[in-house]
């Protein structure tokens, strides 16, 4: 009897060609582990909360009033809930037709994509247009949508930068498009040197494909640098002589731990050249409420923000949004809410109780992350045998690994990348689940781990010296020290 | 210059061939009268809520809570929520790490996925593996996910049932795959004629199109038909004999208006034929949160149900739900509470006063959706050029409605299909929105509306009439009465 169409052997191959390594080998190893009672560090993905950060209050009061509608009418709602957070809840619920429990417009909200529009025309001093703003279910969807509208086979190339976020890897691999890299430089700050993208250009061509669109992550994951002003304006010069869309995915707005390089939008960067040159990119810029100082990952809330899309295109990717109905509405509001009260240009008036609870609590979030930013590079760093650049952004360090070549072979004869053979090692002796470089794409004998900067501020410097001291004893496996390995003494 | 990637010329062809009636011209001609002030009745999707429908007092409160967890705390909390919405947050809220904003794991989480193994038990009388339930943001999503990992290329065939639910028509377009229609029987209260499924697979098969898969859509949208078990006892030893998947999607399993044919899962009658045979079968069977008495639309929940599926297969799709990441977890505790509180198996004790409201409620939605099931296809069936079948099941009427030749004529001349046309027109002269017959599919020369039947109940009657009146006026304008023509005397 032939396979069914559900047998391995006959699913579609673009799937199986996909790779996710974030809830990859090492994860469900880690998965394992728990399920026999090990404690594990889930540091494999940016998932605040599950370490222990707590939901910023004011929204959370925000959202449980419109879920639960009939509690403003309750004559005790006052004694729970502030009086903003009521009034929010009114203004919000207003919005919708039929609370939270209706569909919305597939691309959502009217009233809050207005309200983003307006978050960003703060933000950039220039006006955004609300009907060129589409929620989505968080960021990820919104970004295969605009791939799955841009890939139309396998001579389409996307540009994206490595080491990269291995969504991008895997949508393009699902849509059967061509992934073209181009490597960040680590000696650079994990910059972007333009001549590589050139090159990376020129080699996709040689090969047949052709490069449509570029994806930029600014801060950048894994490798939380910041791009500079200068670095953007090349990038945006370059998609247009190049006549390249940009995908500017930028979640890690929010998450900046210097102040040398504050985030600067690719919008911003491209409307500052002037009204001739502005017009002339096609940009979608991505956003989350996973993030920044929120981490409401499990909401599923995102947008994106489309510039110099033409109409048509725009009502397409409006048709493809359809069929899923709509995004879900409660996160709809928490976009919104941090576009609301996220910044500080618009801040409730003095006296507000909920407005300086916010501030503190969104504001010590950010703080503790910058401190742990720099307790986790510098644990790093004092590891002989790791280099980590600063976490200038984002929510994730990325510290090179220096392995000895007893370990490569090690690993080999395990069957495993390097890299995954010591992560896997390393989940083993401290329950630290880390997402091993190769995941992300990385220079060929050259070999990182990514962990984020999540776990608690009071748990980080144990955490970091158990991982020097699992690093110390793998070395003194399988380091040779000509002749005096630490083993055989 | 050469077009862009985001320019309409060069988009993904697959993307433009995709049609979504259910938010098309009607739906976006709709929008635009309610801007300029017109008042609506939106009866163009299945959205409970935005008719007016009340969200269910207990699980609302239970997801506040687990919204704002910071409420279990407080010393007030009992005057506003009740006890047993109080422990049931506490019992959702054990299961997630982190609370509901973070991610969970890409399948949804394990405790939920457990609950839900045991409702289906509870429903089929046959055990549930929860490792073979993911849960995902609305079944929408779910049919895509299992499509996409389906379908391969042009020659792979999904046979759809004509008149279908547009989500399918338009995934497979998306995905690149070939429809193969089945035609149900209207004449046969919309009932499933075998000889056409074996038909429409040779037909398939001499195009060089392979069916790999055949959905059902039990109780039917947008016929509102429930199966019989014969019908599916038939459709189950088909797909078996043709090697094919079953894609059941079941998202109306809890609404059903008549007592002859209640609604018994694709799985109950697979494993009703005993161990030899139910191994033979891959089926898949979805379910959603935004149907049933709940029609909690917004919030995107639901999932699906794998049998008889590989294991190297359910792992790919894992990874395929892992590319973004995690369904919405609030929605997952409203996915978990309708198999808790949905069924009446498993009945909080006895005094507990959140049970009573939520039978008064439920069940006062049901029955209210029954009448207006009545009334509705009596107020069509009352007009003389409209015949319809009773709304067995689901939300929807499918009135045919005989045009005249002369309104065929009118509609060619204005560049429409004809029940686009008739639908248009009843839209401007009753703000009733509805779909044209034509966005599901149907036989030449036959033309049909779909509304939904949720309209308020005290507003029913009067819509029907506006109907009535439009449809009289309509006929008058366009009919030709072998010389008397009404407009003409
Ligand atoms: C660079 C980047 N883009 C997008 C996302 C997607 O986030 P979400 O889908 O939760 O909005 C993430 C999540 O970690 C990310 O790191
Ligand atoms: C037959 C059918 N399947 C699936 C869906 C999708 O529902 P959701 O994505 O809201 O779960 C609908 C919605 O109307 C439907 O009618």
């Amino acid at each position: 009897m032939s396979p069914k169409a559900l047998d391995y052997d006959s699913l579609n191959e673009n799937v199986k060609k996909c790779q996710y390594a974030v809830r990859g080998e090492l994860y469900l190893r880690a998965s394992e582990l728990q399920k026999e009672g090990k404690k594990i560090i889930f540091t494999n993905v940016g998932n605040p909360h599950a370490l222990g950060q707590k939901p910023l209050t004011f929204p959370r009061q925000v959202i449980a009033l419109c879920q639960s509608p009939f509690l403003l009418d309750d004559p005790n709602v006052e004694l729970m809930f502030p009086a903003d957070a009521i009034e929010r809840a009114k203004h919000y619920l207003a919005m919708t037709s039929g609370g939270l429990g209706a569909y919305s417009d597939s691309r959502g909200l009217p009233g809050i994509r207005k309200e983003i529009a307006e978050f960003i025309e703060r933000r950039d001093g220039y006006p955004s247009d609300p009907e060129l703003i589409f929620l989505t279910d968080g960021a990820s969807k919104g970004v295969m949508q605009i791939l799955n509208v841009i890939i139309r086979g396998q001579n389409d190339g996307i540009l994206v930068p490595v080491p990269q976020y291995p969504l991008y890897s895997a949508t393009i691999s699902l849509l059967g498009g061509s992934l073209v890299p181009y490597y960040l430089d680590e000696s650079a700050n994990w910059g972007l040197d333009m001549n590589n993208l050139r090159d990376a250009v020129q080699q996709a061509a040689f090969r047949g494909v052709t490069v449509r669109a570029m994806v930029i992550i600014n801060p950048g994951n894994p490798t939380g640098q910041c791009l500079s002003i200068a670095n953007l304006k090349e990038i945006v010069q370059f998609c247009i002589r190049e006549n390249i869309v940009l995908m500017a995915d930028e979640v890690y707005q929010q998450n900046i731990y210097q102040d040398e390089r504050p985030f600067i939008s690719a919008r911003k960067v491209l409307f500052d050249m002037g009204p001739q040159m502005s017009k002339q990119l096609q940009l979608v810029s991505f956003h989350t409420v996973s993030k920044g100082y929120w981490g409401e990952c499990g909401q599923r809330g995102g947008y994106y923000e489309m510039t110099n899309i033409p109409p048509e295109t725009v009502d397409e990717i409006y048709k493809v949004a359809s069929i899923s109905l709509s995004p879900n509405v409660p996160a709809q509001i928490f976009v919104s809410h941090r576009t609301f009260s996220g910044l500080m240009v618009n801040p409730p008036k003095p006296g507000d109780i909920s407005y300086l609870k916010f501030e503190q609590e969104s504001k010590g979030i950010l703080e503790s992350l910058r401190k742990r930013a720099r307790m986790m590079t510098d644990g790093f760093n004092s590891c002989r045998n790791v280099v980590c650049n600063f976490t200038e952004g984002a929510m994730y360090s990325f510290p090179q690994i220096r392995l000895p070549p007893k370990a490569i072979e090690a690993a080999k004869k395990a069957g495993k990348h390097p890299d995954v053979f010591y992560c896997l090692k390393l989940l083993e002796a401290t329950g630290i689940s880390t997402v091993p470089g190769s995941g992300f794409g990385q220079k060929e004998g050259v070999f990182h781990l990514r962990t984020t900067i999540l776990p608690a501020e009071e748990d980080m410097l144990a955490i970091m010296s158990s991982f020097k001291k699992f690093n110390e004893e793998f070395m003194a496996q399988y380091e040779d020290h000509q002749g005096y390995s630490r083993l055989c003494t």
